[in-house]
């Protein structure tokens, strides 16, 4: 490999980065499936707080919720709406009622993702809850498409949520206590997207799921979650590379989940080190939901985040012709505020799909 | 229906519980998926704590660690060893080594998986973490069975684990607190569970799914478990008979995850209201694995309860022809503290699956 490497050139902050090679595929490693019969996104809704509708890509969000908590009592009760609005919305836009769905598959960042508990108790669907914290909406597409492909459900609904004031209540400070944010912190978007596949249908495909390892390069900063994914991100982006043998000029489009500026950054680094050159057609939905006047630093993070973005933005581009081919890695970290208290440091992981029109 | 409902006539305590009819099955719901290449359970472990390891069904189990902390600093950590240690023994009971399995799916109580994510990222395999509470093991299998079914995977190694101690710090008090327990509690189980999933060999085969609904009948008592998960087992448990055209009679065991006493005689009047009868053929696995000297109240619950029990005495009698065909129906209580200070109950779910010799 002749690249000449300039770690951390972009992003001027290395320090918790420990670069270090991609697990080993062994023989029998294969994180890629195929879909024969290709399930479609036929549904899709996107719902947002009022910051994330003030972003560059606000007017693609289907709705725009400007109180926090959406006239309940508390943020967790507006975060469990958001998530039953944006799995209503999708199957409505489906063309679908609640009945039709067979399976519903969500997660959410939340303990015990009480959000997808409650919207799951009113939705008589069977239900799969899901955890790979940001990654969830990418790990819920791979295992709904991977049933409709094998012909066990014909219509799923696939969704995740996170609000800003839940996930700062319980991964960091109370809103009242008004810490500092470092300027590489991220900011929780507050927002839902479900998509709704079906076995038939116009809408674009899900051809292939990589699903991804765990990775930690051994960050331990609660608040520096783009330089903990970035390493999960390259892990997954280069087995999808081998195993569906493309590389990033096959895409119209690679979309990571929410590394934000800093963590794409990253990325792009540890991806020149492997020999692969990310270019423009590379963005992360971290970096493109907030403007630098939003005070969000380095962007947006959340399961949130890329679930709303996807499902707006993203799809309508592709619904329109502008974008063929699309990789969606969603990225995840894995840390608990106990076990980071423990002094471990943060696993991640990334699963990604391939959308094709 | 003729039969005469004596309610709570077994259990002394039915104040929680609202006797209310199951969701409706619409034409389109269908829970339950069928494997036409059964996947084999090749390789199994289960690891447990002292207590565990003094029950009834103490001699079964594959290892038995007396000291709560495992010589870790923290029972955190003790949770994260004998996660892997489960995981590890199924690999090698199936006579396969690490690199032949292709996917992990598991899933913990603690928040955001954390013993899932320490454990995966040990191990250099795609990983899906899941989260149903109590159910996971049976979530997992689900999963599981269905990508080999499907031919996306020939090994996947399904685990669940719970520990007592950090269960405690988690979901109630601090053990050094000395809370009363009420005397319908139950106590979680230290313990891990590990069931490797081929798609050939010569174990007990994996017949078929039926995906859980989210129930809730009104419990809010953080401590009565029992009571809030008996109305998902009946959800399940009908949905399963239904669709799978079975009955009682037809299996050697029915096997409930971790209702305990309570829960399980709960259980048996709500499924006499429906009009089964559940007779000598059903038990509960946190009935069983605490004797009332124990102390241990209602008896067991946690994750690892169901998953420790199921993979030593459950499918050791299956091995050796005791059982030819049981129903696993694990149950888990999606109840976070935060949602239950916040006034809310506690939602639940059971999935479960068919296991044949």
């Amino acid at each position: 490999m002749s690249i000449t490497l300039h770690k951390g050139e972009n992003c001027g902050f290395t320090e918790n980065v420990i670069v270090s090679p991609p697990p080993k595929q062994t023989s029998k490693s294969r994180q890629t499936i195929f879909f024969e019969n290709p399930p479609r996104i036929s549904g899709r809704m996107a719902v947002v707080g009022e910051k994330e509708g003030k972003g560059p890509v606000g007017a693609y969000f289907d709705k725009i919720v400007k109180d926090a908590k959406w006239g309940e009592k508390t943020f967790e009760r507006a975060e469990i709406d958001m998530l039953m609005c944006a799995i209503k919305g999708s199957i409505s836009d489906a063309d679908l009622s609640e009945t039709d769905v067979q399976l519903l598959i969500t997660g959410d960042l939340l303990n015990q993702l009480t959000s997808s508990s409650y919207v799951a108790r009113e939705l008589s669907m069977p239900h799969l809850g899901l955890y790979s914290a940001c990654s969830t909406m990418s790990e819920s597409l791979a295992i709904g498409a991977a049933f409709i492909n094998a012909g066990y459900f014909d219509t799923v609904a696939c969704a995740t949520v996170s609000h800003f004031a839940t996930a700062e209540r319980q991964f960091r400070y109370p809103l009242e206590y008004g810490c500092q944010r470092p300027p590489y912190a991220q900011w929780t978007v507050t927002g839902a997207g479900s998509s709704v596949l079906t076995k038939d249908g116009k809408g674009p495909r899900i051809t292939s799921a990589t699903l991804g390892k765990v990775i930690d390069f051994g960050t331990n900063d609660l608040n520096n979650m783009g330089a903990a994914m970035a390493p999960a991100a390259m892990s997954t982006l280069l087995s999808m590379f081998k195993e569906t043998d493309t590389s990033g000029d096959d895409y119209d489009l690679i979309l990571t989940g929410d590394l934000g500026k800093l963590g794409s950054d990253i990325l792009r680094d540890l991806m020149l080190e492997q020999g692969y050159y990310l270019g423009q057609n590379y963005i992360d939905c971290g970096n493109i939901i907030y403007d630098v006047t939003q005070k969000c630093y380095q962007g947006g993070s959340g399961a949130g985040c890329s679930a709303s973005v996807l499902n707006s933005f993203v799809l309508d581009k592709m619904e329109r012709g502008q974008y063929n081919k699309i990789a969606y890695l969603a990225t995840g970290a894995l840390m608990s505020t106990q076990s980071c208290y423990q002094g471990e440091t943060i696993p991640c992981i990334s699963h990604a799909v391939i959308i094709e029109r």
